[in-house]
């Protein structure tokens, strides 16, 4: 597994790239909820401007940008009633796609029709034969096309990842790792008051809205290896047939079968829009763990992990001993990184955009199969292998 | 569930009891490992006292108590080298088991044949019905049963407990427990080194080992309300057909299947002796969640507890917040504790000694009916009542 990681994963996560010659000029697709935090990472990051703001109605878009984008910036956003107009007028680089997930398909096969570049929210498509779709479309388009995992570009999950991955830290074999990613919703918005909770917006539900994370830092762990069977544990659906709550695996080849000393590399995750606010994963080694307790939203002031290497029992085996160090990250904001590494990106090597488009082909190709074993009774799907388009 | 659990429930666990006449005078049959630490908590328990050591070996067993009875205490505890001659002693109110799981049914039965109490390491049985005929023989001799779950004993247990079901904690439903219990064997104990790796020994293996605490804290989480049906997620067995890797769901009764916000109650687990060490538990509700990071090797210096209270998303949604609360016990040995219970036990009433025996059988249950769907291929396998016989 170690070694098949190296070779696969990129030495860092972002992948290190130089500074672009200028910022990227961005158009917002839709005033949702979660383009507000990303308007202001725009504002945030060195390499990112809003340039555009586009809705459905051209009232409600003015005020959504009157209220969400800094006054500073009021004068250089363009506000558009509709997705054909902003795209007729063209004036930027690249399209933030907030949109539904049943809308991503069409969309993002326009804006890359019109040569500009993609940061798609998850989960990327309703099904992997979208996101193929997109993604060869980008590439064939020469587009950058990246998805909205604000995490990749936390400078907590490189330095976390070097202490699995470097041999002087001789981690070892990754054994396991354990996520859940859940929160709360009232009874509204689980019967379809919320986008999330309806087959018409997101099919996938709490699958494609928060099991994306679990299975997306798993695959960090896992040097960005690809699974090779996933099966859906149990679930809950609401009256619509959406997923609200959700636990499932996914296996990785076991390189050592015959080692009775080595466990089959699993992830094991529950996502939920039932349970109280939890994001957390835990990964294990053989004789070592790193946990992290708020992987989604990074804690801004003191983003940690925590790595525990077992030192034995003390005291007539009733004292564990553990060496434990905290690793902390101060003051970074990921989504400002996640637009810095975006026109890092559009601007960097070829292999820094294969990078993050394999990653959205793989997270969704596991999550499909997720969902294929929900729909069969909870069998074994194999995964398949998402290469380039 | 709440109801349910508050007329199940005993007000605290331990339940309250007053302090016993006198101490118990103990035997200890084998020289487990496991033996070495709770023949220490004979000593520091004000209720209990060694008076006897018994193994197949009379020598090894001299040896043994010189090297882990305190040398204040060598005058007062008598050698045994074998169970036959220390039964036909007799001399002592209770015996503790520490023998490999498959010499259990015989030894408790004889020990019980005997009139004295038992305090038996577990897993209890290789099966649940052997577990009932060991319990049913108790009762009807009216001695003392109990198994030798440590954290039950501990002030934590009864701290954290009173935080879900005190009215006044406003605690909610309790939706999902997770735990795991893992630590890291080598390629000879896993072989079948070690009795806990052989069919032989321990035909549970890590299920029995580890999984029983894991069963054990979700059951005191559910109020002792006994789960419907449970079900081997995934597992690996050694050469010898013990599992040494084992994840599981048990499933409790959902009283409101037609709300959409109400969560299945569930527990999921994961045991293992191929992982590093772990040895935690997680508790939701709807907006709090309880973690442990100790719960079966607690701390003695300072077992703690942590409570969570969601209290939404702060700037731009990119900010959870929380109450969060620590609640430390400082200074406790449980293992004493579990003796100085268990001498309360058999001196107060008889509701006390019905609740050890029931949490035994309840457990044995789960065990067996995850036991039995590892066997069937993962199959949902229905949890007998488990009713005091």
């Amino acid at each position: 597994m170690t070694m098949t990681a190296m070779t696969t994963l990129p030495l860092r996560v972002p992948p290190d790239e130089a500074d672009p010659p200028r910022p990227l000029r961005w158009a917002v697709m839709g005033c949702a909820r979660i383009a507000q935090k990303n308007v202001r990472a725009m504002f945030l990051s060195p390499w990112a401007r809003l340039v555009a703001v586009a809705s459905r109605d051209q009232a409600r878009c003015e005020e959504w940008v009157l209220q969400h984008v800094p006054a500073v910036q009021h004068s250089e956003v363009r506000v558009f009633g509709s997705y054909e107009a902003l795209l007729e007028d063209g004036d930027f680089d690249a399209v933030y796609v907030p949109l539904p997930t049943t809308l991503h398909e069409e969309w993002v096969s326009r804006i890359v029709a019109a040569g500009k570049h993609v940061l798609c929210e998850k989960p990327v498509g309703c099904t992997y034969a979208s996101v193929v779709d997109m993604i060869r479309a980008a590439r064939a388009k020469g587009v950058t096309f990246m998805d909205g995992v604000m995490f990749m570009h936390h400078p907590r999950l490189n330095k976390m990842l070097g202490q699995i991955f470097d041999p002087g830290c001789f981690w070892g074999p990754v054994n396991r790792v354990s996520s859940a990613f859940t929160f709360r919703a009232d009874e509204q918005w689980l019967q379809g008051g919320d986008i999330r909770a309806r087959a018409s917006g997101d099919p996938l539900g709490c699958l494609g809205d928060l099991g994306w994370y679990c299975i997306r830092i798993a695959m960090c762990c896992f040097g960005f290896v690809q699974p090779e069977a996933a099966r859906c544990v149990s679930f809950q659906l609401n009256a619509d047939g959406v997923l609200i709550d959700l636990t499932a695996e996914v296996y990785w080849k076991n390189c050592e079968p015959g080692n009775v000393t080595r466990p089959n590399p699993v992830l094991h995750f529950h996502c939920s829009f039932l349970h109280s606010f939890r994001q957390w994963f835990e990964v294990c080694g053989n004789d070592r763990r790193i946990t992290c307790q708020d992987f989604v939203l990074a804690n801004t002031d003191k983003a940690e992990f925590v790595l525990e290497r077992d030192l034995g029992l003390l005291d007539k085996a009733t004292q564990p001993c553990a060496d434990r160090r905290e690793f902390p990250t101060f003051d970074s904001c990921q989504e400002a990184e996640m637009f810095s590494s975006f026109a890092k990106a559009v601007h960097g090597q070829q292999g820094t955009r294969d990078f993050y488009q394999l990653a959205t082909l793989k997270t969704q190709a596991i999550v499909e199969a997720i969902a294929q074993s929900q729909k069969n009774g909870g069998t074994l799907v194999d995964v398949p292998a998402a290469q380039l388009p």
